[in-house]
């Protein structure tokens, strides 16, 4: 039994945190729309008053929220973790954000007698429910090892991928193939509506040969029936895809494909789609085959 | 028990050919090099000496030959099947081919008495191996019902698409998806390279996730090891991201990834990797960062 | 004083041939729609009723129609120019076709005792009005030389770049260019406006420095207004980028700007745009970035 | 005569330093290799000692460095300018940095009471030995009025385009559209090369027609003759092409065509062409093709 503070309670923090209580763990929560913590509560957590409140006590502290400065301003912000949490608490960083970023984070919570772990997931809304989740794990060796007992509640594919933000960097890399992935099958959907071939059963026969991936499975329902409730929204795939391109330049990688789709991604954005799932690309393939987009719900 | 003909026994009909000899049907193989008989004879099949001497007798013939021209010249050519075959014959093309010539040829072919499906095939020589294709049929309903129970027996997920060139308009979605798909994950793997994360590890949880794909089950190795041994050469590609391209074009819908992974199809092909795998996509990405391709068998 | 037959009398062979006949030569002008003739007919020509009456007694035919069959369809269709014009008469094609059209159309012309030189242009309406027209030509030097004082008559840059189909490739090679630098400005223009510069001010400036192009010139003023009316329709650039990216593949040289520039030309007509003059390409633009693109002409 | 000290004597800052002191100004020249204030001496300045000896009773300060760090040390770095220089100067920055950069420097400025325009220039080498440059100018109305005169001096076309940054805005666009055009051009000559046209004869003649520009006037020498020497180096237009992506994306403006040059100039950075002229983006059109791209100087 480990105790935890669990700060982010969204769409994938929340099932996570719920997790963790349900397998026996003393789990305090924290978000800013305190209703969100109801979940935990029933499962036996806590709702944590303020963020002292949460890390009071803490062995680890868990971390899910959108981006690079929502992670700064809970680590080393004022009465940020760095601050008030009390010192040797393994923190867990679950979200996506720069590798960079997360580098002299890590630095920075060594120096004050922190460990830290990057640990991005993929696997989205359905993979947090199920715990199914992969978790991509940057950091020392003995703390990821630490930490895996935990992993394993809320994961499925658990790997330790390499030193302090590894983690990302594959997250990185996860974000690019998923996003071509999507983009390509959008532009294999309309063409095959526009032959006006059965497509339902062509995805089927698609996922079935080398055309086959988790992609396909789990958005062509959506795609079929235009309805891109999120899931994972467009703006977020947007900021990865910011952050993958700009980590790619960095290091001299030339990605063609990246690149074409961060704008593709950046387009469906401009054009209001930003809430929207991001297999929701696919209504970026019809504007461009100049088809009226069906309206999805933030469309 | 059916009296099949078999047209073309290079790597993805040999196999083929056999199940169906192992599978208690009558088959007589014919292919340009008459060596490739080996494996239908020593299956209780037996080798054809002329296409006249194929197809006599014969109620299904199979054609499974490279390109568009290829099928023409079995088909229609002088002492072709058209010319030599016994009415009524019913004839599959596993090829993959344009899906306007097929078309062209499936009105031939009932002008002239014979009914023709389209049923190109995707899963690679591993998937005609373990007789698990998946088949994408176009054609007449009734012709589908009729052959469903041979291509049972070399294919896994076997799907009506739609009438006459569907299969071939699904077959193009096919290569185009997978296409892109080896050409991001080729970007990923060069990408966390730089970054000096355990590729391998990355590679595993990726395909936890919603990266996860057919592709990367089994092309990982292969990029890995940079070991492009065909599997699908990338001159067959080559050709098949020139059919998806022009019949998109054709049909007005835009697909700027699937042109963008066109050339660079295109310029595996110009470096001189034609006949390596797909997956040698990866050679290209490296070219374009400044990293001397490690070879591969034809590189 | 040369007899010269002028096939196709539209925005660009209407100029040209009233142009031949005011330098004093005489010419006999076609178009299907036979009102096209009047300009003509007022500076001297006359307006042929027939193929057969314009070619009668032609020592020079001249072609200006819109696509490969056309050309095919004007010169080797029945009641062609193969059939009833003078042997030895010497076929000019100002159109923009496939080079590989051209070579064999040639071909014919030579086995049939006639000469034919292509010969498309650049440089627009404004060229053809102002005679200004910048020529490029295929064929045989004799040839080139002997038609070298009408091609004075109409262009201002003139020359012989190889033989038969080179004239098409240096054009196909044009269309490129003309295309991505369209697209190029267009994105520079949305992203000026997007940061609220002062864009006709910036356009001139950039007219003056390395940026600075006839395109520039020619349509920064279309753009500023939102005012597509043509001009060069991009219907007509779709088809030539078509031949560009087709003889490139054939090739084996990679165009990735011009495989992505055909894309967009293509989305442009698929929404619509394609009666509008090919500096709409702007409008592609702002649709990508979610902004209504303000109505052209035919928008 | 105005006080002028002029910060950066490199490729460009020194001829217009020395077009300055001819115009009867009183120019005194600072580079980190002294060296280099020869020409400028010659020409009547002076070689400044220091900072301080430079920007002493100088009315006027001139800087032209490579990039954003540059330009931030010599102003707001220790004994930089703002410590340094008389309160009132009028600060002249001609390099070419980020928008955002520059609009903080400008703030910055006002506020410890000096003047600051961003006036980044186009015409390369050329342009500034023959005081022909374009120059963008962004800033207060009547500080560009003050600056006029001495932009005359070094400029041929100088505009006003807006507020402070603007200037950077419009150079980040100018740079767009001639990486884009460069690619274009690249890409024509390859293939006029693969269809043996007389590829000199060709380019004379697309810069007769709507394809001309100053980008073909002045690199098809570099080009045909595969010499590559700067020029305008890759290395610095692959800084200019991430700011420009960096901020279409900030803005929401979408730029498929810059994206991708983007990505093939970095291409040619980690092929080892940084340190070549811009035109070389002709050896990666060569390297895509399977072609061996010719040696230039640094290749």
């Amino acid at each position: 039994m480990t105790n935890i503070a669990f700060i982010g309670l969204g769409i994938m923090g929340n099932p996570m945190a719920v997790h963790l209580a349900n397998a026996g763990h003393t789990v305090a929560g924290l978000d800013r729309s305190p209703e969100r913590s109801a979940a935990l509560v029933a499962a036996g957590g806590r709702a944590a008053s303020s963020l002292a409140d949460a890390v009071k006590g803490a062995d680890v502290i868990c971390v899910m929220v959108p981006d690079s400065p929502d992670v700064q301003d809970v680590l080393e912000g004022e009465n940020g973790v760095f601050q008030l949490a009390e010192t040797g608490a393994l923190i867990i960083d679950f979200s996506s954000i720069r590798p960079d970023v997360t580098q002299q984070l890590a630095e920075q919570a060594q120096a004050l007698g922190f460990r830290l772990l990057d640990a991005p997931v993929s696997g989205g809304e359905a993979g947090a429910k199920n715990a199914a989740l992969s978790i991509m794990v940057g950091g020392a060796e003995d703390d990821f090892a630490a930490a895996k007992p935990l992993f394993d509640v809320v994961g499925k594919t658990v790997v330790h991928v390499g030193p302090s933000g590894s983690g990302q960097t594959v997250k990185a890399a996860n974000q690019l193939i998923v996003a071509a992935n999507i983009q390509a099958v959008s532009e294999a959907v309309v063409f095959l509506e526009a032959y006006g071939v059965d497509t339902k059963a062509a995805l089927e026969v698609l996922g079935g040969g080398l055309a086959g991936s988790t992609v396909l499975n789990q958005k062509k329902e959506n795609m079929l029936s235009r309805s891109f409730e999120p899931g994972f929204r467009i703006d977020l795939h947007h900021k990865d895809m910011g952050i993958v391109t700009a980590a790619a330049r960095e290091a001299g990688v030339v990605v063609p494909l990246g690149a074409l789709v961060a704008q593709l991604v950046a387009s469906a954005r401009a054009n209001g789609d930003g809430g929207l799932d991001h297999s929701a690309l696919l209504r970026g393939v019809e504007r461009l085959s100049g088809l009226e987009p069906a309206n999805g719900q933030a469309g």
